[in-house]
């Protein structure tokens, strides 16, 4: 990581009640107490580790106040209420020198048209393209080489890292999170066959995202054929996973990565999709549903469901079929010698 | 989609044959009947959904001739021989507003090198890079940020997305579009297992891609190992779809999201590959098969055959299958009673 | 490929020995003995193909010494020890026509920080950004549009493609060769249910690539929640292929395209997991283990082991089950037959 704290820093940081040992240590990364080498800082989150902390090679190391035991030589540990809450502190503080507060401005290598509107205090960084009737929100950031098309409306607050695609009229909300490489609003693959050959049908909806939504690099999020591709508020997104046109998805789900979503599916809030899963077309997948990784799902799900498998089915049954299938060598000789009796 | 016609507009593009109710609104937004909401223009597209008329909200509706019925207060119905046909017009129509013609040119900010050829009704958008002895034909556009390698070449008519990557040497035919973030001529995946380490196997053949062929966003084609990749005239290729070397896709196939073919594998035309399906390599799929989605294909299957699951096998077969896996825990139930007899 | 050599060169290039033949054309291409067309060089690389030699329409093809037969008119035989070594070395020279070795220097259209330190001898291509206090090590090119963030460091004669993004504190080895669009470096996908939304758990650690590394096209390698994430020296990885956050890969393992593996799981050195398949996180894959195309796998394997399908299993149990679920049909009217009985 890079970073240098000195132990004092780390201290008041997570607001240490007690140090024990060499105070003088300085700190440039974080790690497990297994993994944790000289140099860095770790904790201990669960007291099922217990036995892990005196091993460790840790130079400083957060511990619940009721922990017994004393430091190596050159190590330090720091006693505090919570040690994950400590971590989660120091995490954030790197956070902050990961992702500084980038000044307003636009970047004079940016291409940006005399016709968008770029609010005062929003930062547009080095070769990004925005086009004719953008608008770019209070406080957002264009990392370096984002495309915004034209008419495209992105709200406050948002970060998008270097390498996204924001196409024509597409819109994004408050404090939406693109990595790299994401593709807000290209066409959906929709084709007519006529005459022997696929004749493309235009594809003139746009994508709407959601306040606080994230999305992983790479990932493809389709316009729809006409009206909206939706992803509700808090919904997050992994790498790589493909939306189609016309899917609505409700708010706070997660889809992990490579997910692929076909046409006009709907899912409800809270749903969860595994990774890898893939999604029919003009379904809807209830309220909190749940869809295991790899699955394939075809038929629509009530709210509560939890699937799995290629063709998905309810999950207890999956797994208890998963089983049953691996005892198939078996059944046949059974079988053979019963029809030898 | 921030468009506005008046119900004029509409009624003289669609052809209105008459006009029923409040002609003064505006329109800013297409929509189905259940979703449509005012400002909509919706239409009755099969005769099935009839019912759903007269609860739409849109603000006009497209209506065959013979519908009987009448708007609400502040609603136009718009009657014409086919509505979806007249759908079709209006979404035309706007397909322009969203992708207007661009004007010849290269943008200051792009990077071209003099020894390439750009025609001169070609458009080169910002911070596009077109390297020695490439070309780019006649009304070819490049959008925004895209790469065309040392004498790539790209024929007329094409559309070129933002942050696509046209490598070195690689062809595109007439009328090509690449929807943001294709990569076309990345190496094949070919090493030798040599003294404990893999020994990159040299990638110099290329890739050729035929005339209409429509690829979708952050999808990969790579270079041959030697000789050509292939994607023939028409063929449709989805989001994040992965081609590997050596590849020959025929005419006017259809690959839908996040399908991935190994190596050398050969599509005779009409082949249509469902969403997530994976194939083998040195495999060829016969005219006008189909893999069904999420399938995993390691032989070769005879023209117009459909197949299914992973591995696949003939669609009847494992649908069959699929349901009797189900009855798996009655079967052994049934079984062990045979036993106790 | 648009080469061109004549056949004096291609003779004196591979050494041949003995030249049979019109020896007056000119080489534009290779390709297969079945493919080859006018202008193309060919090969017998394996004495199974004999027969096709004739039948070929390859200008020139190289043959072994012992390789009876005469060339057609406006044909030529070069006779050689090993034609398939003959042919790597006509590829080594092509490929160095393709990737030549580019002029040490900055493109004047790049953006690199003051506080960037760029290897005198290094490459960096047009439209590159190039952050404050990152590293690039001599000899290594950044095409174009490649962005390396804040404090990256990339090692010597490393070559990065267009349009990839190496992400702040990110490490790439010696020789490390990234494929267009490759994300290293994107947020891990973690995050805490708070109050009914899913907060966003800071992911401050890194990447770190090895030496000899080589990454697809569009693939996507996630930062650690905190520590590392890591690619062991000699790793390939295919194209669209998802690393999530905290997972460590070996070295000289193989990756085939888009795989995905989940958080904090670890491959050992010469893993190789086939296409499409995915790993579930927390789990230790043995030294030299092997996972089947499209297989799915959520428990540890020891050293060695070779699973398939999914849920993934032994490799020969695999296989066989899969017969056995194609004679269901079959067993379930055998146990319905011996209920009669």
């Amino acid at each position: 990581m890079q970073v240098a704290y000195t132990i004092a820093e780390i201290a008041a940081l997570v607001g240490a009640q007690r140090v024990t040992g060499a105070d003088t240590g300085s700190i440039t990364d974080l790690a497990s107490l297994e993994a944790a080498r000289p140099g860095d800082l770790s904790f201990l989150g669960n007291a099922r580790y217990k036995a892990k902390v005196s091993a460790s090679a840790a130079t400083a190391i957060l511990l619940p106040l009721d922990y017994a035991g004393e430091p190596a030589p050159g190590q330090v540990y720091l006693f505090v209420e919570n040690p994950s809450v400590a971590l989660a502190r120091v995490c954030a503080r790197i956070e902050q020198s990961l992702w500084p507060k980038l000044a307003p401005g636009i970047h004079p290598s940016a291409v940006v048209s005399p016709g968008a509107r770029v609010d005062a205090t929003a930062h547009v960084g080095p070769l990004c393209v925005v086009e004719e009737g953008a608008q770019i929100g209070a406080g957002s950031v264009l990392q370096a080489s984002v495309f915004v098309g034209r008419d495209a409306r992105i709200g406050e607050g948002c970060l998008i890292m270097p390498g996204c695609v924001i196409a024509t009229m597409c819109l994004l909300g408050q404090r939406v999170r693109l990595q790299p490489g994401v593709v807000i609003g290209s066409d959906g693959f929709g084709y007519e066959f006529v005459a022997g050959r696929h004749e493309r049908v235009p594809q003139v909806g746009t994508v709407v995202i959601g306040d606080d939504v994230e999305i992983g690099a790479n990932s493809t999020l389709d316009r729809a054929r006409f009206s909206r591709t939706v992803v509700g508020e808090g919904t997050k997104i992994d790498n790589l996973v493909q939306i189609a046109h016309n899917v609505v998805i409700g708010r706070h789900c997660i889809l992990c990565a490579q997910v692929g979503i076909s046409g006009s599916t709907t899912l409800e809030d809270f749903v969860i999709l595994g990774g890898q899963s893939g999604l029919g077309g003009h379904i809807t997948l209830g309220k909190g549903s749940k869809v295991g990784g790899g699955a394939g799902l075809a038929a629509s799900i009530p709210a509560g469901a939890y699937v799995n498998g290629n063709p998905a089915i309810p999950y207890m049954l999956e797994r208890r079929i998963a089983v049953l299938q691996q005892r198939l060598p078996d059944l046949f000789k059974r079988v053979e010698a019963l029809e030898k009796k």
